[in-house]
């Protein structure tokens, strides 16, 4: 049975396995300082066509977005997000577990609106007992969001106009950088992130990659002994080939960004179902993930046919479920969700 | 040219890659609950013949001692640690950073002895002001150790002993585990380390994969959510398969035992290559780091023609120097050393 | 000029005074365990009705917050508490610093609802990611609350009920416990707080102390090693007499309730003279605090004449401004008050 | 019975104690911003001779080191100590609870050689792999030392420009500095301190106070918002007059060098008991804690006239025990520990 529940269910590209395979018995020095991933690096900065970017491998969302806040924030200082950010909901309280509070912003949508940062520092700035409170030192977005939602480029820059404006850092997690750049109509590109965050990273795990998620620092404005700060958190590999191999090959002739649109046209095709169908879609998303209000009758019936992931109910009767493609995503597990939604939600409805 | 500078300077072992490579686009789900994760768990339990214990998938030496070690203490417990283990040395404070300190115990060849835990909870306890200090809440050892160097099942069960008898836990770093029970002579097996330890790690990076390590809580006593632990300490993979799906190639008809002797043998291989040029080892060391004490002035000759890592001065003229095989090491590497000792040893000697 | 600007102003109560003067020279064991320190335990586990109690003497709310939090949690919990909770905004992050999020529930006027805490352990434990999530360890309430609020003996109750039905510590910050004990109608009692918390402290750097605050826990079910813990978070004073001769002098006859009826009475005095002058009382509180919208264009003119904490603005023309009155406060004080009053805002309005 | 156990039997000096009677009822602002903190500040500054010096106020030792050493250091950086520090030993972690190393070097009588901090600065720097350990930031030295030793000017000096030459702070833990700056002959004075050293404390528990300790960050050079990080640490008192009362008191007309002087003179008669009664002095100590080495055959006779504190076991047979004075001691005291020795040790002897 075909599974839509997550974009991270295959191993990794075809081109991605080759490079691997291909360099496997090469000896290569450890941490991050062997040819493969010193590639990976060049490729990155021009792709960011940022030549001084700053470039490091990290596995993992969590262990990044971690790695990042904490030494990109004074101790005294917080991470503002939106509250359904996945750093403030679904990480465990690793922010705080580097002894970082999170603050809270409204969420659009998933994202965060440059006048409710402005709001929140005059607010913080103008209360005389803020010496008392936590310093906003960094503001964390997601691009796409957790619900699949894009800034502009527009939203963008306003964004990173106001953080500069009040001193505060712009962090742009990317763990599905690649569907957010490639979406029909997004006017955000990898060079316009480079020049208007403070740091971001560009995920793997989810785009093409068996693990590895690439930090950049632009304009190689990195924290002062990154690779200690790295080795502190845990987060320093003994084989940085894994990831750097990988880098290398998803950076190859454009890979990253071709099966990042080849998610974004499967997407469409599960949208185009579900519309067909007559269903509500929870959120306009124009990334990989796709998420649909179904009646909380068909669910059981229709995890007979394809995978999903159960979101969270919005009344007695209905609930959102997400159907998320990848660059993994099949011709076949497409035929197999049309099926499944004519047996299961056409007939039910 | 060859190098013998460490023991992760390959990718994986064929199997191991093989298995990836079969493996790629099966639909998994995430964060370890795959069939290859569950696999690889039952086999560990079966090689440590231990059918209740808890296994878990990490990456990463410095991860995985962090995770073991916070989640093993108390938060008024520091761990106990040769004055040379890695944890104190080597790893940029990453316990300290999770708020927990390292005791230190006299290392003795890399080891700690039984006799020195006794004598310092005996001390501690004894102190009327022991309640103004940290509290010793676990022991930590390496085995192969730092410098090679293995504990006798006798001193292992000592150590035990004396851990339990004080309340202390005992962690094993089995980081490069497998080289430590198929040398020559080791009476230490895997199913021993089990009964004796209360947490311990099988090494992978190190030993065949290109990354991941197994922590083995035995007989299930695991902390509690522990999960939740991992997450919070950013260690726990989405795409948790790729470490699944190694351990369960390095399980599978001993493979992990087989090519850790490998490495054993390509060890004695290198220590008799240098015993017959003369040459003083620094340590009897019986697993494959071998640590060779060389004039200073032949070593910058010697690595024209091999990698090495140079350990410490040992006084103004000579230098230990240390030669790792692997599971990955070749007949012609061990040729290319035997040139080089030829070359630049005997011949200065 | 009197000032009302909070209730920390003055040194302490005469009573308290006297004690530390006639202590003051004998000889005395460090760290709490003088005889004076003895005495005021007895003396609160007397007040409490509760023989068993494990009471401990610390410095300052921010501490004392952060000590109780992070020794009653595990380290994967967090503690939920009202979005103006003190611990959420006004101790720069002191609860993120010993590494546990503070998880927050809506505010109604400064208080947290029993129903909110069911609904957010439901949804959490509902939520099949919640392993991914901070779990919820503590509740944390004031009372009063930073609004003055009281919570009743029954919401109090219902709160407790709740909290053990999900395995929740319930712990009330009493920074101004005596001020909510003591005001009229009130139905809490100190025994009963002792009945339905799993801790709580008793607060009296604002309630006749010069410094100090007691944390009981009820029936003596204190955290393993309290003392080390409270040394590791340097909150162990070397001379626990400063603190534990003023508890003792506030708890003989009464000392520490009637200085709290007294600091009520005020307050009523103060509320009267602004609802006598037509003003608007922004939450109707029972305690020492009083909290009264007032116009911005009197405030200036209404500083020359009292003490005042401007709160927050409430529109373009209005503030909140608060008023404390405490065990100090004099009649020449009130007469102050209402003479500024009478000047600044009567004749405005 | 008289104890000389320890140096803060007592409560404060009869002129603090005056001063906090006289000021008691006077309203001041919280937080370290009343008149009596600013004057104890500019006393402070006199005293150091530094006009611009940065004043802060805390309670207790373990606080202000947990304070100075982690807002003092980067996060990868640790501290360097002698191994019987105090911060090494007994404050139950508190260093590392806020996420430090504490790196050791040999004890000379407790004191921290200028030569063996360059050795270890010289040896992290030589070592290749340096990035991947904690990286030196600071010497925490105590002055008088734990064993009542004291710095030479020139040994201070040195101390400092080896600091200074390898980037690292330098750091003095006065908990018992007036005790040292009166001893006889001591050349390091309060100004010397100031210049050498980037942040020190003055200790008021120790010295004439109920609490407190002062601060000092030399030519202002404090750390960025350092209020916000005591208020984090939970180390920022409400009622900031309590110690800037002290204070206040404390470094009017010398009274701080008077009373330590006091202390000295009984430390020497303390010195002169021993040594009439033939007993070996463990340390030669010219500050108010003595070390005597007596038979264990005669502690028990001896506690039943004087208090003292065990400080360990030299053999079988003997022990280390510690009689401290302070600005406290009374000639009857004297007198009464003169009558114990003659009666337990001289007889015995």
């Amino acid at each position: 049975m075909y599974s839509f529940a997550c974009d991270y269910l295959e191993g990794c590209h075809a081109e991605v396995l080759r490079a691997l395979c291909e360099t496997n018995m090469e000896q290569a020095p450890g941490y991050g300082e062997d040819r493969f991933t010193n590639t990976a690096r060049e490729e990155i900065r021009e792709a960011c066509a940022d030549p001084e970017a700053s470039v490091w491998f990290v596995n993992g969302g969590t262990q990044t977005n971690q790695l990042i806040i904490d030494t990109g924030l004074q101790p005294y200082e917080g991470v503002l997000a939106a509250e359904t950010g996945h750093i403030n909901v679904h990480e465990a309280g690793a922010i705080e577990f580097s002894g970082h509070k999170v603050l809270t912003l409204p969420s659009h949508d998933g994202k965060v609106a440059a006048a409710d940062v402005e709001a929140y520092a005059r607010h913080f700035y103008g209360d005389a007992n803020h010496e008392h409170m936590v310093f906003p030192g960094m503001v964390y977005i997601s691009h796409p969001t957790e619900y699949g939602t894009l800034y502009s480029a527009r939203e963008l820059e306003e964004l990173s106009g106001v953080c500069h404006e009040n001193h505060l850092k712009l962090f742009l997690d990317g763990a599905r950088l690649g569907y957010g750049l490639m979406a029909r109509g997004a006017d955000v590109t990898l060079p316009l992130v480079d020049q208007l965050c403070d740091v971001f990273y560009i995920g793997g795990t989810k785009v093409g990659a068996l693990s590895g998620e690439a930090v950049v620092f632009p304009k190689g404005k990195e924290p002062a002994h990154f690779l200690t700060r790295i080795k502190q958190h845990g987060a320093l590999s003994a084989k940085g080939r894994l990831v750097g191999v990988q880098f290398a090959a998803l950076f190859r002739d454009d890979l990253y960004f071709r099966i990042s649109r080849h998610a974004i046209e499967k997407a469409m095709e599960i949208r185009r179902i579900f519309e067909d169908a007559g269903c509500r879609l929870y959120i306009d998303s124009p990334t990989n993930q796709q998420f649909v209000v179904l009646k909380k009758s068909v669910l059981q019936e229709l995890g007979k046919y394809v995978g999903y992931e159960f979101w969270e109910e919005t009344d007695e009767d209905h609930a959102v479920v997400r159907f998320a493609s990848s660059w993994a995503t099949t011709e076949d597990g497409i035929d197999q969700l049309r099926h499944a939604v004519a047996v299961c939600i056409k007939s039910s409805g």
